[in-house]
């Protein structure tokens, strides 16, 4: 079930022309805030934020966190100094110390005096950390609890605290110090015997994150061990914050489109693709291409060690881009397979010679399959002769490919580098210039026997 | 924090050898439920089921639904029909209708008969839904509450559902007929008025899912709207399951990795890799490799064209690698930028005009970039002339293969196919086919002119 955001969009329209800013925040308070931000982001940034403006102040701070990080500082830019007060004290507390780090200094010292010590202090601590690390993907705002407080004080405080923190499904217990000792689900406070000391009911085990490790920690956390939130500790083993399924979640996509762009051969975009500008783009861009071009001088060096061959059987060139091609996808089919497995741990670098022999088989298949196809083609456009070179040069240049694509990955992952920078291209490169020399010497010995 | 589970394997070792099954058991019995699924699998299978049929009841339901289908599969066919009765009963609900479609008739009708009717009947119903419906992820264990109850009441029935359904913090609000009619959070019922309707209290609009729709349907409604389950109905709108986030977790991760094989021309594998057979390998890589041979006929046909041009100037094909390949590589990052940007929704269908203007002022620079890399190249190789050809035909071929990979994609989604498919390796030989006719017709129009 779905909102149709079109038609709201459609029906905000006439009503913010009139300046009816009220009505128009009446037509979508009752929606998800997830919608509501998108509608808000299709429309007129300034028309956007008087509507916004309309709705309650715990809504806007919510709605705001579903925003763009770049519609965000947009909007946030166009509010005065007490209306952005408003909406930091009520946005969670981790997206706040993102928003604080994407504004200017003056606009930085607009918000911080209408804000409590206490707020101020927290902004300062959760922005501190540098991007990439849990600590700038935690909140603080979680209950505690004390390990000698009973189970029915336990409730009654996390009560006082509910309307306050991220999430009450999970406290955490700590000593005087801050050291975290114990968890609890308030499921178990729940079904416990309200006298029962928290001591004896928490889990003393606590699957934690560091705040400096990197963010991807925290979510591996979360989807190993199926937790609603992992408690992040520094490096005294004090808490400092939680990590929630959310945002862990957020981690995991924007993971997985990193990855998906190496294979591509693309390097890491600071933001979206749609907000990228054109100079952004060519920088991602031009690394990997330019290596690629003096990657594909071999071949070409390569061909030019055979061009007297080339200049007697001049149709040896109508299966280069066949014959290499083909090399270079079984490859870039078998670094994907690999480059997947390793990232979701569903093989280990220790396994390479073990799938070696798989992919011998695998490959020998597809190499014989291809191979078949390939010799109707050569027998056709060149006897006898080009059937055989080209069947062969075919059933190698298979094996070869795929023996290359899936070992670099494991080659990368040995030296510490990110697997999925075995891109399909990259593998391309390197087979096709294998290729070359694969075919015309494989050509030269049938023609000379 | 990880647990180190090479150092319990090595302890287990000696205590299995021995027989002694109960020690080895205690040892792992304090760890997290995912790590002793680990743990077992590594070890032999018949021990395993022996160490693990030495913890609790409970424990052991909850280690087995984190174990690969394959191995949950080879251990329950090992269990006596009591055994594995009891462990049907604990099992959550949705990882035991996957579990019951993989059993064999005789394992099942040894293991129906030690159940209740209900539960017969649940896992009879759960196990009906085609794969990849939200049917087929859901689990029937939540809590349903009546519109007409107070927020006491409700709390006293949630305390009472705890200990048998997945998860307390979200409540669904049914009529007599199972229409679902509100969700409340327990969060808001435990700061409620303990006499308070739950009609007043709570929330009308509820996200649900449909049980026929695909699973990533259920998966997408989570991450949206950041919530902890979606209650999904049947075609009369009445309530017959939840899905979690973390089943939903397990879905979006599935659903990279089909991505990630799709971009890099695999077809869509039953199982891991490393569970996969070498004929199912075979199968998902040689329908691409076969097809793609037949498109790069084409860039052997555009050689076959020239093939008089070639032989009076060989050294021509000392650049047809480099040149193609880097169409094919610009070609495949916009296709992968493409496709990523597509599947997160950051652009949508309707961009594509608006995008093909970026396009183009991106490739134009990369292409500029790389035909000064490569002039030097050609001046170097085979004079001015050379030169000239090869600078003028890397950035047409690097603007040609970039709108090429950029529109594929979009293509491919108004013909309502997956843009996934626009696989690097299909995107390359789309590019190469066209960078061979704009090569030679370049160097014909030079050298003529």
């Amino acid at each position: 079930m779905d909102v149709d955001l079109d038609y709201y969009t459609g029906q905000l329209a006439p009503l913010t022309e009139k300046g009816n800013y009220e009505s128009a925040a009446t037509l979508v308070a009752d929606l998800p805030n997830p919608d509501i931000a998108e509608i808000l982001s299709a429309i007129d940034m300034d028309e956007a934020r008087r509507v916004m403006l309309g709705l309650d102040a715990k809504q806007q701070a919510s709605i705001f966190g579903y925003l763009r990080p770049a519609v965000q500082a947009e909007m946030a830019s166009g509010m005065s100094r007490r209306q952005l007060a408003a909406l930091f004290e009520l946005m969670d507390h981790d997206e706040r110390a993102d928003l604080y780090n994407r504004l200017s200094d003056s606009e930085r010292w607009a918000v911080l005096p209408g804000l409590a010590h206490a707020e101020r202090e927290d902004i300062r601590q959760l922005a501190s950390y540098p991007e990439d690390t849990v600590g700038s993907i935690m909140t603080s705002a979680y209950v505690t609890l004390r390990p000698d407080q009973t189970a029915g004080q336990a409730l009654d405080s996390i009560r006082l605290e509910a309307p306050d923190v991220e999430t009450i499904y999970q406290s955490y217990v700590v000593e005087s110090d801050r050291r975290l000792v114990g968890t609890i689900s308030l499921r178990d406070l729940l079904l416990a015997n309200p006298s029962a000391r928290i001591r004896n009911l928490m889990i003393k085990d606590v699957i934690r994150s560091h705040a400096s490790a990197p963010k991807t920690d925290a979510a591996r956390l979360i989807a190993r061990y199926d937790i609603l939130a992992v408690p992040v500790v520094n490096d005294d083993e004090q808490m400092v914050g939680i990590v929630t399924h959310d945002d862990a979640l957020d981690v995991t996509e924007s993971e997985s489109t990193a990855d998906q762009h190496r294979l591509g051969a693309v390097a890491r975009l600071a933001t979206s693709l749609s907000e990228s500008t054109i100079t952004s783009l060519y920088r991602t861009r031009v690394g990997w291409l330019v290596v690629l071009v003096f990657g594909n001088v071999f071949s070409g060096a390569s061909i030019a060690h055979f061009e007297d061959l080339i200049a007697r059987i001049v149709s040896l060139v109508f299966f280069l881009p066949l014959l290499i091609d083909s090399g270079g996808n079984a490859g870039s089919q078998s670094s994907t397979l690999m480059v997947r497995a390793l990232a979701t741990e569903d093989v280990h670098a220790k396994d390479w010679f073990r799938l070696l022999g798989k992919e011998l088989a695998v490959s020998l298949l597809l190499g014989l399959s291809m191979a078949a196809a390939v010799s109707v083609l050569g027998y056709w456009r060149g006897g006898m002769n080009i059937a055989i070179i080209v069947s062969i040069t075919m059933i190698l240049i298979v094996i070869v490919g795929s023996l290359i694509g899936m070992s670099l990955p494991f080659l990368l992952t040995r030296l510490k580098l990110d697997p999925a920078s075995a891109s399909a291209p990259l593998v391309t490169t390197i087979c096709d210039g294998t290729g070359v020399l694969i075919y015309f010497n494989v050509a030269n010995l049938v023609l000379n026997f």
